[in-house]
């Protein structure tokens, strides 16, 4: 069985002229379970394509594996219920979760106080230390429509979040679409680890506001730059300018704010081919 | 400690014509712990405030209580690292609560495979059973509107999600905002659980997306309608269509579309005071 990425369905459309018997496309969605060794790890609802991507990005931005050399073997598997992603991983990797699940999850559920779990969500995250990236103006100006020409999903629905990946001088060269935000970016990190494409060398761009767990996710997979169509939060800011990352919002109609580490984005504005 | 809502933050805003110093108000974010008897059930981020009616609504539509009155006692403490939200139950909902972390959390994990995670994720809903609610067209067209003008910390921030309650004849009787569309719609179902405003008397409205868990919240609270400012997912649609409720979708600009159970919404064009 294959899961459809949208659907056509009937609805009314109603206005003070009257009704109307309308069809929409509008986007699907499906539980994914991600597995390792025969046990959940999680279920998280995504649109149903490139799960090899999400599942390979989730389980890099969430830590159970640093490189794709940990894994032993991947499978998709649909269910009328739906997607599973099953991995098999190395054995140093296998034994690292049992104990982190160990610490994570006892009988009486995950054995943490409240303090120790709020600890915990504020983890400390790699350094995005090097400094020698360099984004021209124009670039960055038009990232944000850049990204909107390439989201097949989103211009039948129009209710889909999309990530790409912006390189210097070649402008976006990866993207990935997700009903989820966050299942956006997982996808991206994981086609382009798959497709050995270092996210050192560019920035992301994302179609959302910037929340803490999607800077957190640009941490773990070590790319300098954020670029979002909408608003940062605070939280998501202090930790950006920790993480050594820079931080653009608001990256709309030709315009956009930075928040943190600005040199990285040049202020000349040049051309761009 | 008290956590802010919003908090002021330099920034350089970047256009063709030059840079200039700004400062915006964004929104805060802070992780929320959610413990039961002296135990983290969940970390959440939200916008750190009506953190009493989050954890109370999320306590509901996560099916640990049925009822108040099965809380024993509750308490908010703010930690540098964030907010507990502690709750004590009763007897019988601990052991119940127990009994489902025994099923759900072994040593080496979450004991299920992918196949049951699935089936879970699927969980059969409550059936909104009730047709006879009615809301007047000019009612549901103008409610995104109505919601939009009470949302404070959206207008200070321009980034934020809400939920409202409205009521035929009454309008939106109550509002509450978040960072994240769940949170929004948990922190709704919490105050009106307190306040003791039945949910089975109106519709819920949102300025989000319609996906499964927004559906399935409203199920748990009993609501018979959800009206949405923007798309409903296809498998949100179809849960609503089993559970008995009400989907408006892309309400805005005085328009709108039904696409399940439209007979709670009358076709009449008549001003509502």
């Amino acid at each position: 069985m294959r899961f459809s990425l949208s659907r056509s369905l009937p609805g009314i459309s109603a206005h003070d002229e009257g009704r109307a018997e309308i069809t929409r496309t509008l986007p699907e969605e499906v539980p994914v379970a991600v597995v390792y060794d025969g046990t959940t790890h999680a279920v998280m609802m995504a649109s149903p394509g490139d799960i090899a991507d999400f599942a390979y990005g989730f389980a890099l931005t969430e830590g159970v594996i640093d490189s794709l050399d940990q894994i032993e073997g991947f499978e998709e598997q649909c269910h009328e219920a739906g997607i599973e992603a099953r991995f098999w991983l190395r054995e140093d990797r296998q034994e690292a979760l049992a104990a982190r699940r160990r610490f994570m999850a006892g009988p009486v559920g995950c054995g943490l106080c409240g303090i120790d779990s709020l600890e915990q969500a504020n983890r400390a995250l790699p350094h995005v230390g090097d400094m020698s990236l360099r984004l021209a103006h124009r670039e960055v100006a038009r990232a944000t429509d850049d990204l909107r020409a390439a989201q097949p999903l989103h211009a039948k629905t129009g209710a889909t979040h999309a990530a790409g990946f912006l390189v210097p001088g070649q402008g976006i060269i990866a993207v990935r679409e997700d009903i989820g935000r966050h299942n956006a970016l997982d996808k991206l990190i994981g086609a382009m680890a798959r497709q050995g494409i270092s996210a050192a060398d560019g920035a992301f761009v994302l179609t959302s506001r910037l929340s803490l767990e999607l800077v957190q996710k640009c941490a773990m997979a070590g790319c300098p730059v954020l670029i979002a169509v909408s608003a940062p939060t605070a939280h998501a800011l202090r930790l950006a300018e920790g993480a050594g990352i820079t931080v653009v919002a608001f990256a709309r109609e030709g315009g956009f704010d930075i928040y943190s580490h600005p040199e990285r984005i040049t202020s000349e504005v040049t051309d761009v081919a």
